[in-house]
């Protein structure tokens, strides 16, 4: 039959999963980039580190939506300096295929002291650092190995989101394997729900509806949109019409325009008229929950288990009861059908529309109070909002995001820095998918982590609005530890110079803005030419040293005390 | 007896090993920074990111000397950030102290979804990724194990020069311990030999002395640096007067003013006046040997093993036989003793003066070939050299450097970036010694990794002096593959406003210069406000995009011809 090289094998099952940006930097055993530079649909995008690199391809993939994100890495120095990047995708439920290119079958087997390596012989060191942070791991050592593990890795990788890894030794990457197997895509559908104890769980379900007479909310968290349900809660919402609501880690899961979507729910740091309403229904049926303790507001749910049906994407709990192996993306449909009866009972529970509005302040000053309501009025539909942990994380919660927006947030894993970097690879993504604007907030802190990137944003023409939140230094840690400390200071960076510095040397392809005062915040967000963002433009946002988000001072108090508690 | 917080022990352990800087990031986990900030001999010195942070802690072990690196990070996000640099200072051997705040014992036991873990409740998986990278690691769970645990790793990294890492829970940090341990210091000195297997080494060596009738070479490398028997290499020197030559990681190890010493070995890729006088030599008397491809010229040592002997930091090998727990650092004081009779004879040995004169090229171009025996008479005694892998690394070995000056570079492990942020780490350490001036010398790519710890640097008010080379990307990977390929280009940057950029907002803390032409470069290095250092100073050097030092183009060859006979 048919035969094709290692590297071109990948290359087409990339394609197949709609993949058109790969992610890293080149290096002396992966040096076969020729095949991806010289790929017609897929870019090889050129990244300053490898952090970065693969923040990048956790950003595409959460923007891509069912395609994955692609990061290549040189043995050793290359994919160490990554891990943490595939760590945040395994936390967060990101799709990524990490490629280590390694030295060759020989060299692995006569382990001889090569760059790169640890000095001792130990060339599986790295292999085994990256099993803690990824589901699959192959690591391809003869040509027939090559396409039937490369296929069990991306198997694993899409169905269960999560991050693995592929080693490919140099001296491998053009050897031939048969063709075949590529005329089968791979399998995304989730294994079928044993229909005896599907339908007992439907018939469950349906029991505490009845019980609870309809008056019940859907929460919508971080797996409907990591294990790609968005589809079939929207088909739920429309055919029910119960009221739904959102963790921040489900933020945009559900369109915050609809008219049944009532807002965010973190535990005790909800808003009182969005808490009461939730934690008020006779039953809530949560899908897809992820229950850290910043989404969940410091472990705060005041939601009993007797009251909660819970879908994942390999089980579902009924109050106490667990039902391993019964999968909401086959269940959501037919649940969906089952439940469509109530739709005129729960159109009676009203909903408050989820909104914000932009308060009325006496000075001058860019409050968090004012900011996030302010921004809520420059969104619109179809934005990529990328929120960095910090008071943009939490500021950013409150603010309603227009139909179609997607919001992109590392909640969970919160490695600062992550936000820029993703923000190329979302950049780009939403290029691809014909999306809108991207729009970043970070601040000062953050920012330094992986500030490079942007000169790679700059060298592939995106054009992402990046709001850096300059309140000299690291705001949110001021709040939980050591507020006036010389350790959560940083050094002040001449903000407006980074476009022009890192890539934009002659000033064309930028536009940078200090905005010191609400008037000057306004002036430029109303101004239609910013709005537009025909170029990649950077916001410096002068705010108060303290001056933090609602949400953050709260989530700050909860979190002291859970420290008090557990000193003793 | 007295008592001391754990935080506090820690310090105290430090400040015996003559510590000064700790480098890092605050986190969530890791709060209690106050004790550093207020210690007042050590400093806090905030970082822009861990890797960065890893690579300045080891840049800082380099130059210091006898002392260690230490970096703090926190739980997940902040250590596997730091990850690549500590398995650097592992494969280089370098004493480095990663220390990571890590959640409350409680929380640690019980295992909540905490923002930076994996999710899954796998809470052992970072400590997992770093038992790969370190020699020891302590997990202090409980007041009374703090003391003991804290001591072994400390040991184990200042005996074996490799790093060790430690877990600090929040609710320990202020935990009180017994303070008695540290009365006294921790041991330094290696296990004593065993004095039978030790005087029939000697006796043997001195044998093959004999037959070689005096006519041997010393070579020293990398370990001899490591473990800290520069001062006992020195003595040998003296007393015996043989020829000595060192590989590129043993650069600097013994003065390279010395009148017995004749340069680098790296195999094929000597010079040949060098290489013929090794290789020519009856006996090799090799101290430190660390055998990495890019240290011997691609494994092309020429010197049979016959007539070789190595000692090491844990054995010593005699032509074909091994004696393992047969250590240098004490063997090498006695060895001295009983070679010294040799002197006379070895006088006679005439050694070539190790220098580099700067050609005549009739072009206006800044060629390799130029710039290095250029740089070399701008060298002073007590420089902190630092040069980055790629054209930096090769083109400075064939430069003499003046005596007493220190060479620091990471030709094993290779991690691209780590010179900019050991640059930091190393111009700390060099103020603290009383060193003269710290010189980086990176390449454009490099630079893009870690370019916001310059920042740091303008911060502490270090003024070392950084040439950037210009050359349009990544000349050493297109001289192993892809001469013209675009992965192998990067952005330009506006180089010269880096520093005003990253920190020094009113341009008056540093000078930024942009050389283009031999003239240029001359008047520059001429100058001598320039050389004086007092500000930090960044030199754009434009060179062309393919020139490439001679050593660099000899490896890159050799490198194709390995690369070709592993592929088949
Ligand atoms: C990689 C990593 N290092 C350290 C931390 C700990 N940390 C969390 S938030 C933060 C400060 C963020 O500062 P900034 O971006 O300025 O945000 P703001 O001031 O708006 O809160 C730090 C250091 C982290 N989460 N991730
Ligand atoms: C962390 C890391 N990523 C990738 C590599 C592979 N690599 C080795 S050298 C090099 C290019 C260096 O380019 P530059 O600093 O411009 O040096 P020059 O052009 O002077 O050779 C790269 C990408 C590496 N060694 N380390
Ligand atoms: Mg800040
Ligand atoms: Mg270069």
């Amino acid at each position: 039959g048919e035969s094709i090289t290692i590297s071109d094998y990948i290359l087409k099952r990339l394609e197949q999963l709609d993949v058109t940006s790969i992610f890293g930097l080149p290096g002396d055993f992966n040096m076969r980039m020729d095949f991806i530079e010289d790929h017609p649909t897929i870019k090889w995008i050129g990244n300053c580190n490898e952090l970065n690199a693969s923040y990048a391809a956790d950003g595409y993939a959460r923007v891509k939506e069912r395609s994955i994100g692609v990061v290549v890495t040189t043995f050793g120095v290359g994919e160490l300096s990554a891990i943490n990047g595939i760590a945040g995708a395994f936390s967060e439920m990101v799709p990524v295929l990490h490629i280590v290119g390694v030295p060759s079958t020989t060299q692995l087997k006569s382990k001889p002291m090569l760059h790169h390596t640890l000095g001792n012989g130990r060339f599986d060191a790295y292999t085994k650092a990256a099993e803690q942070v990824t589901i699959a791991q192959a690591a391809i050592m003869t040509p027939r190995q090559a396409g039937p593990e490369i296929d069990r890795i991306l198997t694993e990788c899409i169905t269960h989101a999560r991050p693995v890894y592929l080693t490919l030794p140099m001296d491998l990457v053009a050897a031939k394997i048969p063709a075949k197997r590529l005329k089968v895509a791979l399998p995304r559908t989730p294994p079928a729900n044993n229909p005896d104890v599907e339908n007992y769980v439907l018939d469950e379900i349906v029991k505490l509806v009845d019980d609870a007479k309809q008056d019940v909310v859907i929460l919508v968290d971080a797996c409907a949109i990591r294990h790609d349900v968005r589809q079939e809660v929207s088909d739920l919402l429309t055919k029910t019409q119960f009221p739904v609501y959102a963790s921040p880690m489900g933020k945009t899961a559900v369109s915050e325009e609809h008219e049944r979507y009532g807002g965010i729910y973190v535990g005790s740091i909800t808003q009182p008229s969005i808490k009461e309403k939730v934690e008020g229904a006779k039953l809530i049926l949560s899908i897809g929950a992820l229950k850290s303790d910043f989404n969940t507001g410091m472990f705060t749910y005041h939601i009993p288990t007797a009251r909660t049906v819970e879908l994942h994407s390999d089980q579902t709990l009924i109050r106490h009861g667990h039902f391993p192996g019964i999968g909401m993306k086959l269940l959501l449909p037919k649940l969906t059908e089952r439940l469509s009866k109530y739709k005129q009972g729960a159109l009676k529970i009203p909903v408050l529309r989820f909104k914000l509005d932009v308060p009325k302040e006496g000075d001058y000053k860019i409050s968090h109070a004012y900011f996030w309501p302010r921004l809520g009025k420059f969104f619109r539909k179809q934005d990529v909002i990328v929120a960095e942990t910090g008071t943009s994380n939490f500021g950013v919660l409150d603010v309603p995001m227009p139909d179609k927006s997607i919001f992109v947030s590392q909640i969970l894993f919160g490695s600062i820095g992550w936000a820029t970097a993703s923000t190329l690879g979302a950049a780009l993504a939403a290029r691809d998918r014909g999306l809108g604007r991207t729009i970043l907030f970070t601040g000062d802190g953050s920012m330094q982590l992986t500030v490079q990137e942007i000169s790679t944003m700059i060298h592939y023409k995106l054009k992402p609005i990046i709001f850096v939140l300059n309140n000299k230094g690291y705001n949110i840690e001021r709040h939980l530890h050591g507020l006036d400390r010389k350790y959560n200071d940083i050094v002040d960076w001449k903000w407006t110079s980074l476009l022009t510095t890192l890539g934009d040397t002659d000033g064309k392809l930028s536009k940078s803005y200090t905005v010191r005062s609400k008037a000057e915040l306004d002036k430029l967000l109303d101004d239609d030419e910013f709005a537009s963002a025909q170029k990649i433009q950077l916001v410096e946002v002068l705010m108060d040293k303290y001056d933090t988000p609602r949400a953050l001072q709260a989530a700050a108090d909860l979190t002291a005390k859970m420290a008090a508690k557990s000193v003793g």
